[in-house]
């Protein structure tokens, strides 16, 4: 069969380090899995801005669309941290989003057994935690048109952003979270604040319409999205899917991976719509970010940009096999006694990228 | 010297219910504290729906306008849940903000050490735990225009909001929060998307411009909100003041409430500015919503009301010795072991809200 052909952005950071390890665990796959990947490298985010002078380039967005799968790195650091608005490296992730059209953001906030103790939340209310946001990536406030800064004859300045959703938009990414419901433990909760908003209102009630039309197995509940933060941050495991519009979904995704206590274990599935040739364009990258307090000094935990990997090979290669391998050896190495820095509790060892990669290697 | 002028809004739910006890309060302070209120009680939310057709009338904010200081209880109830988006009981309180021009709400998450125990987060990383959020209330996507929804002409449905601020708008907020961070830990982090919003890069913009000229002296912090929710649930003690718009506030103040383990003792403050007579409008309600599931039945906790007053008499009325010995009595009673439902502990004594109330005002 042909090759799978995949396009890697490791970014900036210590996103070239962690992808390193993935490189690794493609080639033990490739050797012994008898797997075959067509690998292009690209240019993201500040490295990209170096080189090519914007943070994604039209030659990136072409690779991208071509590829059947994007592993993405992360992107940033201090060096950009200046340049204005337009020019950003982050402007590199929302090009790919909207270009795409990669509207589902899959955010699982799983706690690994043995990492339950890391967690803020106290262990028996994170133990087995096992939450999945969805949420959505191309529309909203993020994208919404008009937006600016205008100044005022007398020379005041107003800043202005449209949040603003079509029905359809609301539908696509509702309908993701329903058939994700329906693998899992069958429930959506649907976040917006449709007391105060528009948008919000629409959202709630195009999420009920789907749900009574095709999804009326599955058990819905709308959330006011400040009651869900509170709800979080209290009860976790009332929660199985949460849906969310593209501002909430950010804030609250990122939430419920703090309570994990494990933002280096992290992994997310972007998603776009199923295509008549049956491709699906997709980008996968860790939770956490470019992290450059600690940038080339390798003692990155490579487990998300892994585990990124991992959600890859299920979603946009169908290797349900594979990626359980890599997700079982993750968890075994961590139950042998190995951390990274960030993970690190007292009496375990700490190790560094390179080891932790090694190590996952070897389980495999 | 003329009584302090006092507009007192149930509301619903258990509104009525923890505003007996400040009633009774009040009762002791008149007799034993030589203070005297002119106390009028107004409707607001849903009985107001109820009785005058709309969730706050122009009487009640006339009140509202000509009294020193808003006790304000809390509004809503599954009875109007279906009411149309411009008939809802929380316009009621929206209205009140707007109409009074208060714009920043101050909302304290601290922990009482009796309770320490009760937050789902680990004791260690709470316990001491003293934050205040301070959440612009009258602008933002709260209010902006246009906003609604409208169907194409292929009957598809677009909602849409406006997310705006005036930089003077952000200027005033800011300032309050910089001035309670001087009597606090001098630390004020503010708190957008400056990275996908024009109205937060503003934000950003007008919050560092009245730091470098005004606040030189009190340390600040940009922080997206994403990265905040992510800190609140890992590190809350990392923070003194946090500034927000209207959203984020909204979501934010509600996650680190919900930090501290006990919604039923949290009390907030909404200001306006001070007027050149000095007056400056302010409104005092529980964090708490009106709990429709347990209303009537006696066993709300009054606290969150209490201390609610307490702050009113703290910021309207200069009465700080009143409002320590009512937040005091409080403390007390919590270590004398004495638990509403909402906060109980094995081991302590589960007490309805007369109960709670009556020892209180016995520890006065
Ligand atoms: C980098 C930033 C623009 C981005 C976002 O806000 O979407 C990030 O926080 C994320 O969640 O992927
Ligand atoms: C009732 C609702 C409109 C309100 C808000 O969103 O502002 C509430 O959540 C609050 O925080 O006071």
């Amino acid at each position: 069969s042909a090759n799978k052909k995949l396009l890697i952005l490791p970014g900036d950071g210590i996103g070239p380090e962690v992808m390193g390890e993935v490189r690794r665990v493609m080639d033990w796959m490739q050797a012994r899995r008898a797997v075959s990947f067509d690998v292009e490298e690209g240019l993201v985010g500040g490295i990209s801005i170096d080189a090519e002078g914007t943070p994604c380039s039209d030659t990136t967005v072409a690779r991208a669309k071509a590829a059947d799968a994007v592993l993405f790195g992360s992107v940033g650091g201090p060096k950009w941290d200046s340049l204005p608005f337009e020019q950003r490296p982050e402007l590199g992730i929302l090009r790919l989003r909207k270009e795409l059209q990669l509207f589902a953001n899959l955010r699982p906030a799983v706690v690994m057994e043995p990492l339950a103790e890391a967690s803020a939340l106290r262990a028996d209310l994170v133990s087995g935690l096992d939450i999945m946001i969805v949420r959505e990536t191309t529309g909203g406030v993020y994208f919404g048109e008009p937006r600016g800064v205008t100044t005022g004859a007398d020379g005041k300045r107003t800043g202005f952003d449209t949040q603003i959703y079509h029905e359809d938009e609301i539908a696509r990414v509702a309908r993701v979270a329903f058939d994700l419901a329906r693998k899992r433990r069958n429930k959506v909760t649907s976040v917006e604040k449709a007391n105060v908003m528009q948008s919000g209102r629409l959202w709630r009630a195009v999420v009920g319409e789907i749900h009574k039309a095709e999804y009326a197995d599955v058990e819905l509940e709308n959330m006011y999205a400040d009651n869900c933060a509170m709800q979080l941050a209290s009860r976790p495991k009332q929660f199985d899917v949460i849906l969310g519009d593209n501002l909430f979904g950010d804030v609250l995704s990122d939430l419920a991976a703090a309570l994990t206590g494990s933002l280096g274990m992290l992994p997310s599935a972007t998603l776009g719509a199923v295509q008549p040739s049956g491709k699906r364009h997709a980008l996968y990258e860790p939770i956490h970010g470019s992290a450059p307090d600690i940038a080339g000094k390798g003692i990155a935990n490579p487990s998300a940009q892994l585990l990124s990997f991992a959600m890859l090979l299920r979603y946009s290669f169908g290797m349900e096999e594979d990626a359980a391998l890599i997700e079982q050896a993750i968890e075994r190495v961590l139950q042998s006694g190995l951390r990274t820095a960030d993970i690190m509790q007292t009496g375990r060892a700490r190790v560094g990228t390179a080891v932790m990669g090694e190590a996952i290697v070897r389980e495999l």
